[in-house]
């Protein structure tokens, strides 16, 4: 950590930065420039907490030199990860797609789903029983029957089955449920205690960023699962919040190829929720793919007019299947497969 | 709910919309603009889901009519509701200032920090046992044995006890505690589990605002405490998040008025954690309390640059006692005493 | 334009909205529903003031119902326009892509870079004569001294030119230089006499996306160029502002099929700007020819380590003739050409 | 300006880095820490251009060590500063409250806002002649017509005159007559040219901050007018683009003491525009004042519901003496008068 202190500091708040740094056990390196004398701890600076020497008097700035995050860093783990899904690769040179409703709603509708999404080339099912909604009025998933009608609909496809966990102390019923994919929804990306529980299980994570979650703090929400074990971690973006009211969320295409050179783990993109319209999600995918996500996480339903709810963003089975179509040109002119 | 019907809609589209809102026991009416044709849904908004409207074809935009939320509205609830903690009023003509140390540190440092709460003249306290740390590196606060330092400390001044629940399965430890005031953190805003879990108690809950939550999805939080049967909420804004890098977070002050308007609940700020900095906080102290709020929550350690976490933010106990000062002149100056 | 009343409205306010819609001359629609009633004016919606109703007591909301830019917008034009660019089409079947550097900085310089243009096949190219910098300490732009080493360099090669105007004052210069198409940058995005005066010319302009302008606003500004009479306008997305710090801004790949849908002209995407990383520049490039953008602006320099301004985001010549076979395989596999 | 090097940098990277700095005339620091090594360059680092070091192979980071407006900068000119306009002082312990209408319309309309200006108590007018609209089809403003009016209406009542420049061939046309203070738009923020332009001349200016600058931009924006040899800048807050949806622009009040720090210039407020509502205006201006802001400007209309344009955001003339009243106890709370 790079401390500068501010052109008014006397040698005596010098000295105060300097023998703090020392209390920690690391070493001090002093460049006295023409307006600011800048002081460099040497060592292993997340030993050093900043606000402890920002509360210094004298001290202007500091910056941090090392990455907070570690397990999930690229730098000392060159290589990417491929995570296996119940056999499914993900992260590799073949694209996965994840299709599927937003809400379990009946065993037809989910039997229904199934089928449309093995014939359109997917390999993995989303559905959700658990739903974080906006108002206590909605509808809030089928809860754990609706594990049961999604579990028995991927079975006989013989689909991994990707779902969101909200609530801690239903962890158990997950494992027992034997859910594939364990999803991490956008407004839990900081709820610590349910992170460091994932991180306990040795099931694949989505985490899903925060609606105005920086990359850094993104990164280190991941930190938080694998620090308790758990490194198969799925980064997928999904759109941030800005000034923009035409579109639901800003798809953040940039924070593809920036994670792809911070992190080895994969990242897939979820332009269902991003535009929040069905008629964008072909141009998202298409550009999420180009930009070089590993993987896609899309909603489909059987008749999305009669979806129980985000039924405007929903693609039919038609629209997915000739999107996957419209996905291998894609793929192939960045030298991957789908 | 207001549809209104793209320039290319035709009568079959038209009346599919008609069709749709009468099939969920609502009248409609029908305006037929020189350029648009308008469909108003008459009736209980609440049971119809936009997104089965928007996804019809021919439909271009729709309005809300109604708020979406109800208890915690000021509409039908026209008088300010005081909210009673153990004794001390928060809503009314009296302002409350809720002061105290970021983290529990120890049974000295908490009681000191009891003593100079006192000292300053405020009547509640803060102190937080678990905390939420962007790194799974950083403490992450002395749990339990917290508690019981903190309820020490301040019992032995009288003082009621304001602390942060992150963790759902720690509720019961909470009541135990008997914490006067239970925290639901920004990270937490929509951790709707958790929501409902403290709208089943009665107590009263401070609801930080999420660090990019708009004030409609804020209001939309409270209300799942209150469906829950919890009425006892207070609002707290402490900065939102934006483009500007010189702070921490923006201050909106903005949402004081705006939320004394559209609710008849309790509205504070948290001054400490929008700032970032101890020497931002009596500007934005006296901002918060010029604007119309209700009550501030204000980070104070006994010597804050040997504080455990956050040490360049908290006022020392001088500086706390001398901001309770000025503020008395700026309560003054907007009737209210403190 | 339509009006919601207050629950509180009284029939007196209610007849004061109803008088002032008809004093402009149109017509009324009321509807009552059981908690509001909804006023909505039938006519030429865009002779109304929202403010002139919002003042007025008892109105809760409003919602405009017609579009408020005309000549830009797709409605009533259905056909895609395509902008002849000194005999370059731009907004067709075929992609575009405008290369070139920073700044005008030497002759040798410019005529070395628009070889490497024409060798790595791009048909046009930029480059500043007159700079926005953030300091008034930093390189300005050669002024016109570089619109004569830009127009010899490229004449050379025979490619159009493009560049910006910040100086309403130049404009006659722009003129005499004959530049084939003027650079309107995202700082002056709604400096209105500016756009004013190249609505009343007779050359193609590039509007580049204000840092933090909505879509609505920048279809506004295009509208302020064609009601002055210039209708070719290309729209250039360049990234938004956010609260995220890893990159420069957030290229909004949604504008670009949003965009499509809402105006007939063509839309190009600046990845140079937006990432502000030449690293980056590919994998936003891919995606923005991916999402339907009809052309790209990048940064190309001779030797960009000694480029006079934003050395770090320039491709090198090598770099920018690899990308532009990249995106022959994203333009083949969304049925165009480059 | 401080390189921290990537930790597979090579020592020929880290000699090309030295080389550079030494080549701009500066000497350099290297400090090998146990991860990283890290460049420190050593004299006036205003030479440097960050991006020609960025660039190079190796850098990862890097900081700038000194402040890059020196004019504008309390730093080295500690003594806040009072602008002297047309004999009342802005910037001291006085707070100024500058009122009127948003746009000038006619010659009585004019007459009675400077009448109830006095009556209020503020001492300074505004009002608009050249209005920045969203849309072309919106009133532009009476232009110099408008300057006119205005100042005949002033002149009865003694009052200096605020108003903006939009279009900097109309400089010398404000000069002629001899406009007391000179108003850059929010639009106009970073129209660098229109900012030398004002910098040439002796007046005082207010400059806004632009919808999404950040407080650092805002200052080099002052820093342009400053380097052309115009000093007298009052720095104007009105709000920033946030996500937030229910109000026009966040006031953001935090950047009140923020500047006080970092420039000795005044700092005032624009309540009107940042709440977009007149009921917000009197919350919004005390928290303005409380947060030591040195004045407010205050759009105020002899009858707000026929004002041609922001009929919404206007106080009537008794709500603006009443709210005079309001800020006297604020101003008293701070030590100041009004």
């Amino acid at each position: 950590m790079i401390f500068v202190m501010s052109n008014e500091a006397t040698q005596q708040q010098l000295d105060a930065v300097v023998g703090k740094i020392k209390s920690f056990g690391l070493d001090v390196n002093i460049s006295r420039g023409t307006e600011r004398t800048v002081v460099g701890a040497i060592g292993d600076e997340t030993k050093l907490d900043q606000s402890l020497f920002t509360v210094l008097p004298g001290v202007e700035q500091f910056m941090r030199i090392v990455k907070p995050y570690k397990i999930v860093a690229r730098e000392g783990h060159l290589e990417s990860t491929v995570i296996d899904i119940s056999g499914v690769p993900l992260g590799g040179k073949q694209i996965q797609v994840i299709g599927g409703p937003c809400s379990v709603e009946t065993q037809a509708q989910m039997d229904e789903s199934a089928e449309y999404v093995v014939q359109a080339g997917c390999r993995l099912m989303r559905g959700g029983a658990f739903k974080p909604r906006s108002s206590p009025y909605s509808f809030q998933g089928k809860g754990v029957e609706g594990l049961t009608l999604f579990r028995n609909a991927a079975d006989k496809q013989g689909l991994p089955i990707v779902t969101e966990l909200m609530d801690i102390r239903m962890l158990d019923t997950f494992l027992e449920y034997d859910v594939d994919v364990i999803q991490i929804g956008t407004r839990n990306m900081q709820n610590f205690d349910l992170l460091k529980a994932v991180g306990g299980i040795n099931k694949p994570i989505i985490l899903k960023r925060g609606m105005s979650a920086t990359i850094s703090e993104w990164l280190m929400a991941a930190e938080y699962i694998a620090a308790s074990g758990n490194h198969k971690i799925i980064f997928c973006e999904r759109g941030i919040r800005t000034f923009e009211t035409h579109y639901r969320n800003v798809l953040d295409v940039t924070a593809i190829p920036v994670l792809k050179k911070e992190t080895h783990l994969p990242v897939i993109v979820d332009p269902s929720h991003a535009g929040g319209k069905a008629w964008m999600v072909p141009a998202l995918s298409r550009a999420a793919l180009a930009a070089g996500a590993d993987g896609l996480l899309i909603e489909m339903h059987p008749c999305p007019r009669e979806a129980w709810c985000d039924a405007d963003q929903a693609l039919n089975p038609h629209e997915l299947k000739s999107l996957m179509g419209e996905l291998k040109g894609i793929a192939e002119a960045v030298g991957r497969t789908i």
